[in-house]
Formats: C-alpha cells, sequence, structure tokens
C-alpha cells in the first residue's frame, strides 16, 4: 500500500517541504524526481531516497550531474526528461514547478494515470478548461496543494458533493450549483494591503520579497504583493471545484490561519484552519483521502493568536484582482494571457527591470491587446501564452527602467 | 422521501425554530407535538401543521385542551402520553424539553427506532453512557442540535471515522483516538465573562438572564451564564463523540460565530461557523445527510464582523467548569448527580430563593456528598437523579436567601 510518488521541482520550496514529510515515512516511496538547474540537490535527493529517475532540465547542469551520477541513477535531460519523469506512472505526481513551465509534464502525468497534487496554479490559470477535460478522460484527480484550495477541498470533504466534479453524470451527488453558495478564499494581503502609504512606483524587490505570513517562493512572493496570486487563486478555484467566478469570494485575513472557507446553500460556512505552513496542505494532497499524521510540529493555538481579522480587498490599490476577474470573464485564451505578461513582468521586476506598478500595467496592456481564442485544445493555450510573453517582453522594454 | 417528524418541547425556543423551518415544507411531516402546558401553543400548531397526535405534560393545561381538542386529533397526557408521542416511530424525533424530564421521551423514541435530533443536553449528561449503548443496540443516530456539537458533527462529517462512534466494530473507520486530537467546543463566555469586576453575590436574575448573543430558553441561559453550560457540553460531547474528556477544550469566542473546531491528527483544524441562529444546527440535524436550503436569510459576512476573539476560559471564575470535568472524571453516577443539582439549583435561583454564585456552591455540595455508583442501567441514573435533587433542595433551604 505504499504510494508511489514523483516530486517535480525538488529544489524548491514546496518540493523541500514534501521530502521532508515524505522521508523515512514507509507509507511514501519517491520514484522520480525533478528539478531545473540544482543538479547537487536532486542528486542528494535521491541517493537520500533512493530514487531511480531523476530529470534536470538545464542543459549545463545536467552536464555537471551526469559526471557523478551514482550507479542505477537514470539522468532524464531537458523539457523531453521532465516529461519522462512525468510519466513514470507513479500514483501521485506533485507538480510545483514554477509557472507554465509545469503544463506539459502534468498533462504527460495525467495520460500516464497518475493523480496530481498541484502547486502550480498557473497550470490551470492558463488551460484549466483543456487540462480538466484531460483529467476528466483519464479518470485521475487533481488534488491541491495552494493552501486556499486544499482548506476548499477539505471543507468539500463532509458535503455530499462530488469534489472531482462531474465524475460520472448523474451519479447522484450534488452539483456545485446546489451545493455551493460560495467559495471565499483568503488572502493575507501581502507585505503592502496594510500599508496604504507606499508608493507602488517606489517599492524594491527587497521590500516586495518581504512576505509578513508564508515563506515561499520568489515568484508566488511578488504575486503575492500584487495581489495577482489571489486573482490567479480564483481562476484555480474556477475549475478545480467547478465553480462560478462570481460565486468566488476574496476576503483578507492577515493572520493567515483560516485557509479559505466555502459557504453551503444553508448559509452555513466550514472553514479550514492551521499555522501558516504549506505542509499541512502537502500532506493532505498527499495522504488524501486520509489524514496521515506527519512530523510537522505546529498545533494551532487560537487563544494566544488572539484575534483573527478579515476585511475586504480594495481592487482599486490592488488591480491584478481586477484583471484576473476580467481574464476569467473574457474566456478562452485569455486567463493564458493573463499568467504570460505576468510571468514575465514579474521576472522582469525581479531582475530590477521594471518597476512594481509595472507589472500590472503590462498585464492590463497585454490582456487588451491580445485577440482572445477558444482555448479548449491546448495548442492554443501554447499559441496565445507565446504570443502573450512576446507582447510582454516588448512592454518590459518599453517600460524599463534601466 | 418526507421525512416524519415529532418535536417534543414544541412551544420553546428551539420548538418554535424548527416548526418555522418545517413549516410548508413538502420534505416534512410533522406527526407528533408535545409541550409541559403551553396548550394554546400546542393547539394551534397542530391544526396548521395538520398533526394528529398532541401531549400536554401539565394535568390542568391538558384538561383545558381537552375541551376545545379540533376533530381528529388525539390528546396525550402526561410523562405517559409525553412518552406516547416520542414512540410514534417517526423518522426523527427532535428532544428540545428542558432538562432530565426528556430522558425517558428520548429512550422511547431510541426503542421505536427512530433517530434523534437532541437539544437536551441533560439527557447525555445524566444518561450517556445508557443512551449511547441503547442507541448502538437499536441501530438509531443521536443528530445534535447543540451548536456547538452541531459544528464538531459537521466538522467530521469530512472525515473517515464513524461520527455515530464504534456503529460496526472493525468496520474500517478511523476510531476517535486516531483521528481526532481534540474538540475545542467555543463558547461567548455568556454576560460576565468579560466583566471581571461583576460580584457573582448580588448578580440580579435579569442580568444573568442578558445573554450577549444567543437567545435561547431560561434555563440554558443561566448555564450560560455560570458556564456550566460548557462543562455540560463538555459531557454532551465526551458521548456523542466517544472522545475522552481530556481532548475536550473550551475556548471562549465572544462573537459566537465559530460554533466549534476539531483539531485531527495531522493539527488542521476545520471549523463551523454562521450567524448566530439555532435554525442552523436545526435544520443540519434534520436535513443531514444533507443541507437542504431553508428560509432563514442569515448569510455570514466575515468582513462585516471585522474580527473574532478567542480566549482560555477563566475556571477559577466560572468553577463550573471544573466541577463538570471533575464528575465526568468520577463517572458513574457523577454527572448525573451534578446535572440534577445544576437544575434545581438554577430553578432556585430563577426563582429568587438563592444567589448566583450559590449555585456551583450548592452542586459542589450535592456531588462531594453523593455517593458515586455505576451507571451502567438507567435504574441507578433515576435514583442518583432523585438523590440529588432531593440533596440540592435542602442545600438551597440552606443557602435561601429568602
Amino acid at each position: 500500500m505504499r504510494k508511489r510518488l514523483v516530486i517535480l521541482g525538488s529544489s524548491g520550496s514546496i518540493g523541500r517541504t514534501a521530502i521532508g514529510l515524505v522521508r523515512g515515512d514507509p507509507r511514501f516511496e519517491v520514484v522520480g524526481l525533478a528539478v531545473n538547474s540544482s543538479a547537487g540537490s536532486v542528486l542528494r535527493d535521491a541517493a537520500d531516497l533512493g530514487v531511480k529517475h531523476v530529470a534536470i532540465v538545464d542543459g549545463a547542469a545536467a552536464d555537471a550531474a551526469s559526471r557523478d551520477l551514482p550507479a542505477g541513477v537514470t539522468l532524464h535531460r531537458g523539457e523531453a526528461g521532465l516529461v519522462e519523469v512525468a510519466s513514470l506512472g507513479a500514483d501521485v505526481v506533485l507538480c510545483s514547478i514554477v509557472g507554465m513551465a509545469g503544463l506539459r509534464p502534468v498533462l504527460a502525468a495525467i495520460d500516464a494515470g497518475s493523480d496530481i497534487a498541484l502547486a502550480t496554479k498557473e497550470v490551470l490559470v492558463s488551460a484549466g478548461e483543456a487540462v480538466m477535460t484531460r483529467r476528466l478522460q483519464r479518470g485521475v484527480r487533481i488534488l491541491p496543494i495552494d493552501s486556499e484550495h486544499s482548506a476548499v477541498f477539505q471543507a468539500l470533504q463532509g458535503a455530499a458533493y462530488d469534489v472531482f466534479c462531474c465524475r460520472q453524470p448523474g451519479s447522484g451527488l450534488l452539483r456545485a450549483e446546489e451545493a455551493v453558495r460560495r467559495l471565499i478564499l483568503t488572502a493575507s494581503g501581502g507585505p503592502f494591503f496594510f500599508r496604504p502609504d507606499v508608493d507602488f512606483d517606489a517599492v524594491t524587490v527587497e521590500e516586495a520579497l518581504c512576505h509578513p505570513k508564508w515563506s515561499m517562493g520568489r515568484k508566488i512572493t511578488i504575486d503575492s504583493a500584487t495581489m495577482m496570486n489571489k486573482g490567479l487563486e480564483i481562476m484555480e478555484a474556477r475549475w478545480l471545484f467547478n465553480v462560478p467566478e462570481e460565486r468566488i469570494e476574496v476576503l483578507v485575513h492577515p493572520e493567515s490561519i483560516v485557509h479559505s472557507i466555502v459557504e453551503f446553500g444553508d448559509l452555513t460556512q466550514i472553514a479550514e484552519l492551521s499555522e501558516p505552513d504549506m505542509a499541512f496542505a502537502i500532506n493532505y494532497a498527499l495522504s488524501w483521502p486520509r489524514r496521515l499524521p506527519h512530523n510537522v510540529n505546529k498545533p494551532l493555538d487560537l487563544a494566544r493568536a488572539g484575534a483573527l481579522h478579515f476585511t475586504q480587498p480594495d481592487e482599486r490599490r490592488f488591480p491584478c484582482l481586477a484583471l484576473a476577474r476580467q481574464a476569467l470573464r473574457l474566456g478562452g485564451t485569455a486567463p493564458a494571457v493573463l499568467n504570460a505578461a505576468n510571468e514575465v513582468a514579474v521576472g522582469a521586476f525581479l531582475d530590477g527591470r521594471i518597476r512594481f506598478s509595472d507589472i500590472w500595467r503590462i498585464v492590463e496592456k497585454v490582456l487588451s491587446d491580445a485577440r482572445i481564442q477558444p482555448a479548449q485544445d491546448l495548442d492554443s493555450v501554447f499559441a496565445a501564452d507565446a504570443a502573450a510573453r512576446a507582447a510582454a517582453c516588448s512592454a518590459c522594454r518599453a517600460a524599463g527602467v534601466v
């Protein structure tokens, strides 16, 4: 009954936490690991966990790794290698690759019949319709790792509601339209929500990377600061739970203890709470439908927390929220365009090439200039993504501060 | 697929709310009603809902009712009549009778094969072991209506945990020992928790009846003010969910929006939230395992609430909490003794015969003087209850202010 596990993005924040959870746990066997360029990290993990398949995307890093590859370990190189490891037919493929780069391996893992533990929200943001259709055809599950979506997923467990959405038409389970009145995604607000004096033209990379609650990768931390992260999560939730955009709300909750809330048709709200640590959501995705104990000793003490605060988001100060809703309502390739432009703009900001506030200006411009197409097939998604990246690069150059 | 329903205590706060929920709803058919003495109320409801069986416990009230009994309605009189209506074999018998008076009708309803929607916590406080054993033998369910226990029940729905406790040994469901780390029962704190200056010797009946959040009957409102209500709820939870006393905690939460929390073995907490209105818990108990929509238009807006506060209870200022835990640890008939003494003392306080602080002094004295017996059989429970009532009456006379 061991769960065979592949971890894509094993050197990142989510990957490290996942390895910390399953290392030494006889209920899990890690059969594949993949990184972009952290060869040393992935080889250490492979030796430590006895993993036979390792993918390294970056060519130079793969070359370096091939020189001291341990006996019995197969090295898979490049994007193709990433897809090979994703296709091993594991029970669960955990994907925590940053951005759209996660899409092809996730599709490959679905095709190989693996369940997906998904941290890479961009996969559903850009290609939600196509991915969910493929998932349905192959009969595999997408288990959310984003803490908000994990909370929603947990809150839905008790409902007579098919959380894998339309598994079998007519199965007698409630549809979201009947069961769920609202999904309420909580948001810490990031570093700037509670600082109304901050000049978004002058924010430095260091200030934007200083998240008050969550320790995460650089890209998602910037997305948190712009609140685009919450916009992306609205899109992710729309596909994961098959709930229309207008029923997905955002609630700023600075303590990041209530991870999200489902409001059911009877006006009852079910919430999931824990200390802010991604280990809990990762553990749930890996052990679902059970709740396995783990080695993360962070019990929640609400009396010590004292108070949980809630307030409405401010879409005028944080235009990314409205942009994300606009893209979701436009439909088709619009979310892929928004996501591509955002990835490029965040990268340019992290490189010091544009200002913080240029991020949403560039996203808005690329989105309004793009020709939106239907997105049922993946080719249109990839084409829209590529075109939007090119447009965003031009826009970054035009806005460039250096 | 109509649910046939009996409501015991139809003139009280819970009963009125339940009738408001099911009136005109084709999914429910009320087949029996019972009251203590509110003859006018029960006859109006019987006519309104087309109910054929009505019980009135009080002799004079029953006499009055018999004189203008509508055609087709059968009047059941006295304690025996209450048991007759409870025994009609309805799908669900909702019991919201105040205090130990609910025990015999609940047992009768279990014997008739009805599920119990239980608001009368004293039934489980006094005779938890015997009632749960009987429930198990008859294969019926006890659906909690106390908002805290409804919250726990809802939070447990998603867990691989038999919320009806030991339905079938070896059924593969998790036992509480594995699945549940803590039950966290929230408490508003009542009118006095946040007023450290209050002199408990001088509290008036009006002050004690002025509950900040919940609109409830008089007995439970006084229990809220002494916090004995939370002690009784610890006992109720111990039997309902088969979780040992040391894993049941109390958390003061003055907004009464989080109704209770389950902490699972993975340290995740699942909470149930709503505006404080018993209609939600009643509706859940009546519609379980579904969540039926209803006519109570009170959506919860956490942003408008702004903040939820949590703090530890103070067992020195509110000795009833410690007394309840002591009775539960003593086991056997000790909880029945505590409950009987409390019912008598609360009655005496409401009648102006003892001081507010005498309530816990009398409970403590009766409990420490009592000879505790095993409580597997109901005769010992009734005997302990009767002896404790007599002892509490004496103690009230001794403490009497008038």
